[in-house]
């Protein structure tokens, strides 16, 4: 299974930046590191956009550091593979998710909980980088170079660009889902129906439960209804919140802004769970009461480890599962970026990385 | 074991009651049902005042029939069985806690767990009385008639009168631990040291588990370090709260006002549980980063069913468990409300229900 190395060094690539918080992205070069011994280095052909992308990228958890180059929904091909790498070889498909390192020794690594390492996860993008100093950079690039144990295989039944969503939405969706043991019989809610709340009603749907959409309007129903779920509830209505309550074992909460998460509870039967997935920065408000008396549970789920990351690919190759995805040129990644601030995109951005070396022959003949 | 029925009606009884939201609880007669075939006859010692008496009393949850008789925290000795009472007999020490009926054939009921009961559990004072009509009446009086299923075994081992609380306060506290696993090893956190605290770090403790008593004053952390906990730990020095973050695998959170959970929340390790016991009236806010970043949960109890109150009793027993107790005489109740208002406790009060044959003999006289 071992490939030679193809090449050292890669050096200097090309990339999509923010500057600062209210700059557009523009054309950037970034410096990658040496190839390593356990490294593989990617070509990258797809990149999906999060809406962690656009908080990051416009500085709205007041963390980033600039320039920013986003990115961690990375779906490519091998191109290089350092000496010691056993699980890949040259033209493999592959992904990159959120993380890119962590310690691999603590508990938590060993317990394959690598976003909850002890002594602190890589992560893709605007995160140390314990290589080459700085800030990581991700996926809006055409190249990364990464340990072998953070890289994922892509299974060949899944389109590359309409799986690239699934490194960070899926497995977002996909860990609770298992934690929480969701299955065949279980009554489950999905509230919000967007990047994450799409694949949360065909991963649930999958797994065998029967899938209630919550959502604001109609029309996102009926869309909801055309992705697979059984049911729907407008969450504006109070008689149908009222007629629904106590009647769901599981709710994947993805809503991104502040919302009564207090009436979503209310809908869950005796011992329930409410998954926050969406992580609005607002505090939601909540009864104890709602929780008491029916021993409901909150709780909130970031990614996955890897290795349940692969298994998460793995099941939506056996069931058919991807995101639906807008696929759009590097160039139009502002307007992607405005159109998912007022929510209208059927669910994801994907970025077809072909696009770049157009994009950089303009931008260094300019 | 089976003992004949003594007497076929009980009629009326003495009791103390408030009449309205302000008025000071005070003497009154109260009807008791006839005794059914699997009904008890329980002559009542002790009551405990639980801080839901006063909010009740004072209809703070704006949802108190009058009059109202509190008390849900009764030990008293049986005075007369139904027909078709097999468990226990005549002179034999019980206990009632929150819950004096459920349909029984639920699933909830099938599980142990009454106080869930699908059709509705009657509770022991202010919900509706199926027997009688109008509203149940609780401990706060000279005999309740109750169906042996619904009835505790008082364990020798216990002072009658400080194990009253634990029929209340003891499985509030227990059911969460168990549930939750709290065992050797865990690191337990109990925030506020009241009627349901203190006997949280001597359950906590009897299970094994490293105690650390969260709360606002060194005064509250010396007086929990006398109850048994290992540690302590004040909320509002910012300091010790951040050098405390992600220590604690299970708080059980039994501040009944409102307060800032989200820092409490913080000092949970991953998968880590806080468990809302004190049920304040206004909601709590919380942080979805808070919970997502470490997998925590944000959950709630309240008492739990018949067979795990036996359960708790046992265990309290078998550990010298039970609640440390200033008893007073019916007559003080209002000074008792007064003094609960004020957090002027140490940590329970229990009414010597002997007291109120003089109270009677007084109000008749008058």
């Amino acid at each position: 299974m071992k490939s030679p190395s193809m090449a050292k060094t890669v050096g200097m690539v090309k990339a999509y930046a923010a500057q600062n918080k209210d700059a557009p992205l523009a054309p950037m070069e970034i410096r990658r590191r040496e190839l390593g011994p356990s490294d593989v280095s990617i070509a990258i052909r797809y990149c999906g956009i999060c809406h962690s992308d656009l908080h990051k990228a416009r500085d709205e958890w007041g963390v980033t550091q600039y320039p920013i180059v986003p990115g961690h929904e990375i779906v490519g091909q091998i191109e290089a593979t350092g000496s010691a790498v056993g699980k890949f070889k040259t033209g493999d498909w592959v992904g990159i998710g959120c993380l890119i390192d962590s310690c691999l020794t603590c508990q938590s690594c060993k317990n394959g909980q690598e976003q909850h390492c002890e002594k602190g996860a890589t992560y893709t993008y605007n995160s140390p980088d314990i290589h080459l100093g700085g800030m990581t950079y991700g996926g809006y690039s055409e190249k990364i170079i990464v340990d072998e144990a953070f890289v994922l295989r892509i299974p060949k039944e899944l389109d590359p660009a309409a799986a690239a969503p699934l490194l960070c939405a899926g497995i977002t969706i996909y860990s609770p889902m298992v934690r929480w043991n969701v299955k065949k019989g279980e009554k489950v809610g999905v509230a919000g129906i967007g990047g994450l709340g799409h694949v949360a009603v065909k991963i649930a749907k999958a797994l065998g439960s029967h899938v209630t959409a919550i959502t604001t309007s109609e029309s996102k129903a009926q869309a909801a209804r055309i992705l697979g779920a059984d049911d729907s509830l407008i969450s504006n209505d109070a008689d149908a919140m009222a007629k629904n309550v106590q009647t769901l074992d599981v709710i994947i909460d993805s809503i991104p802004a502040s919302h009564d998460v207090d009436a979503l509870l209310q809908l869950l039967k005796r011992d329930g769970v409410l998954v926050l997935v969406g992580l609005p920065a607002e505090p939601l408000q909540v009864f104890a009461k709602t929780l008491a008396r029916k021993s409901r549970i909150l709780t909130g789920s970031q990614i996955g480890g890897i290795t349940q990351t692969q298994e998460m690919l793995d099941f939506c190759a056996a069931h058919g599962i991807v995101a639906d995805v807008e696929i759009i040129p590097i160039q139009k990644i502002n307007e992607a970026y405005a159109r998912m601030k007022k929510g209208d995109v059927h669910y994801r951005f994907v970025i077809d990385m072909a696009s770049l070396k157009e994009s950089n022959k303009k931008s260094t003949a300019r």
